[in-house]
C-alpha cells in the first residue's frame, strides 16, 4: 500500500494520482496517556490499519476521493523519533565533496565506516507542501535528494541479512542542509530541512530497495540522478551499523545518503525529487 | 517545586531526601490519539500539573512517602524531543581536548561558535537508576557532567535575554561518549549514555543558573569539578543560538557542555555526579 497524510490530518490510500480518503482506519489505534509511547504509533501498527483498510476498501466504505496532486500533503511519519542520516554514501560524492572547500568547508570528509552516521532534529521534518524556508538564506543552500526507509519494529544489533524485516516502508527524501562550518547534526536540522514523502510504500512494494532510480530537477533541471545500486552501504547494512550503537523504534527515519550533484538553491526555486516507485516530492524553496 | 519519576511510571514530589507520590496530580494531563503530541506533554502543562500538586498538598490527599535513595529513578523528561548538546563549552575543556589525541581522533576541536550545537539520539535517555551498559567497552568511554536546561514552551530565535524565560527547569546530565573517530551524533548516543535526573528542579528554585558548583566522582575520587560561571556560552546563549537555526519545543533537553577532567569509566565503576541545588545522579557502569 502507498499511504500519505494531507490536509488536516487525513490518512490517505494512494492509487497513482488518485486519493482515497481512510482516515477512519485510524480507529484501529488506541488513545495514550502520559507518557506517551517514544514511537510513532501509526508505524508500530501498520499492519493493524493496512488490514482495517481492507476491509473498508472490501465493504466500500472508503471515501471521498482526492487528486494528489491537489492536497496538501505532510509528512507520512507524524511522530518520528530518530531521524538517522548516512553522511557520503555515494562514492562519486564523496570525491565530489573532498574536491569542493564550500562544500567540505575545511571539515574531513571521510569514508562512511570511518565518519559513522548523524542525527537530524526530529523538528525538521515536514511534508512535501510545507516548502522549504531557507534558514540562513547568506550561506550556500544545498538540495540533497535521498532514499528513506522508515523503522517498523524495535530492533538492536540486528544483522544485516535480518535488517530488511525491520523496515516498515520507503519514501523519499530531501535532506536539506546549510554549508557551514558548523556539525552536519546543526546544519542540516533548521525546521523544514527534513522533508519526507509524497507517501510511504509499505516494504512488499518495493521489490528491489537496492536497485531503484532516483533524481531530482531544479527548475526543471536535472540535478542529480543516481541508482541505490552505487549506495556504499545498502539500506540493510545501514540498519545493521546504526543499531549497533543504538536501539532501532517504530518511526525511526534513516537517510541512505545521497549522491553526486549537490547544488545551491535560491528562494523561488522549485524542486522535484523522484524515486521509481516513490513517486515525486514536488517542494518549492521560499 | 523538585519532581522526579520513578519506579512504575510514578510521578514524585522530592523533598530532601523524600519523595511524596503525586501521581495523582497527572490527571491534568488529558489523553491523545495519533498523531501524538511531538513535544513532552508533563513539561509542556508543568504549571497546570504544579498547581494539581499544590491543591494536593493542601488537602493532604498526596501519599505516600517513599525514600530517594530507595527508589528507581527514571528519566525527568520521559519524551524527550531532540537532545541538543553544546559540544566544548568551558574554555579549559577545549584546551584539555586539543592537548589529548585519544579525546579529539584527528577530529577538529573548535570553539563552540564555529563548531555548533550537535544532537544526541532521545533513545539514549535514562534515569539514574538504568546505569550506563558500555556500548563499545574495547573503546575509551568517558563520563562528562553537564548542566541540562530542559525546555518548557515552544520558540524560534529567542534572545538571549529572553531565554530563561523559556526554561521549564534543571537537572543533572551525564553525556556519555565513546571515544573514536565518528561523528559525536553517533558516539553520544547509544541506549543509556544521556542519564537525566535525579530530578527536575523547576526554574523558579535556582537562584542563579550561571553560578552553580557541579562535580563527578568515580568510586570516590573527584574527576570533573567546575562552576557553571565557566560556561563560554551560559543557558540564554545557547538557548539564543539553538533556537536561531531551529524551533525549540517543551521537553527538548539542552546539555550545557562538560568541563575539564572528563576520564574513563570501566565496568563496575560507581560515578557520582552533583550540581548545586540540582542533587547528586548516583549511577553504575555496567
Amino acid at each position: 500500500m502507498r499511504l500519505c497524510r494531507f490536509n488536516d490530518q487525513r490518512l490517505g490510500l494512494v492509487e497513482g494520482d488518485d486519493i482515497i480518503d481512510v482516515t477512519a482506519a485510524l480507529d484501529a489505534l488506541p488513545s495514550y496517556r502520559y507518557p506517551l509511547p517514544s514511537y510513532d504509533v501509526l508505524i508500530a501498527n501498520l499492519p493493524a490499519v493496512c488490514s482495517r483498510i481492507r476491509e473498508m476498501l472490501a465493504s466500500q466504505t472508503a471515501a471521498p476521493r482526492h487528486r494528489l496532486p491537489e492536497v496538501t500533503l505532510l509528512s507520512p511519519v507524524a511522530n518520528p523519533g530518530k531521524v538517522v542520516a548516512a553522511p557520503v554514501n555515494y562514492l562519486k560524492h564523496l570525491e565530489e565533496a573532498r574536491a569542493d572547500a564550500a562544500i567540505h568547508h575545511q571539515n574531513q570528509v571521510g569514508e562512511i565506516q570511518r565518519v559513522g552516521l548523524f542525527l537530524k532534529a526530529n523538528s525538521s521534518v515536514v511534508g512535501a507542501s510545507a516548502g522549504v524556508t531557507l534558514a540562513r538564506p547568506e550561506r550556500r543552500n544545498d538540495h540533497e535528494i535521498e532514499l528513506v526507509a522508515v523503522i517498523g519494529k524495535t530492533g538492536k544489533h540486528i544483522a544485516a541479512a535480518d535488517a530488511l524485516d525491520y523496515v516498515a516502508g520507503y519514501c523519499v527524501g530531501l535532506d536539506m542542509t546549510v554549508r557551514g562550518p558548523e556539525e552536519r547534526s546543526l546544519r542540516k536540522s533548521p525546521d523544514g530541512y527534513t522533508v519526507l514523502g509524497p507517501y510511504l510504500a509499505t516494504a512488499d512494494e518495493i521489490a528491489d530497495v537496492a536497485n531503484l532510480e532516483l533524481s531530482i530537477t531544479v527548475n526543471g533541471e536535472v540535478r542529480q540522478q543516481a541508482n541505490t545500486r552505487d549506495l556504499v552501504l545498502g539500506v540493510a547494512e545501514l540498519i545493521a551499523f546504526a543499531s549497533s550503537f543504538y536501539t532501532l523504534h517504530p518511526g525511526d527515519v534513516l537517510m541512505t545518503g545521497t549522491p553526486e550533484g549537490v547544488s545551491q538553491v535560491h528562494a523561488g526555486d522549485h524542486m522535484r525529487a523522484s524515486i521509481a516507485g516513490l513517486g515525486t516530492l514536488a517542494v518549492d524553496v521560499r
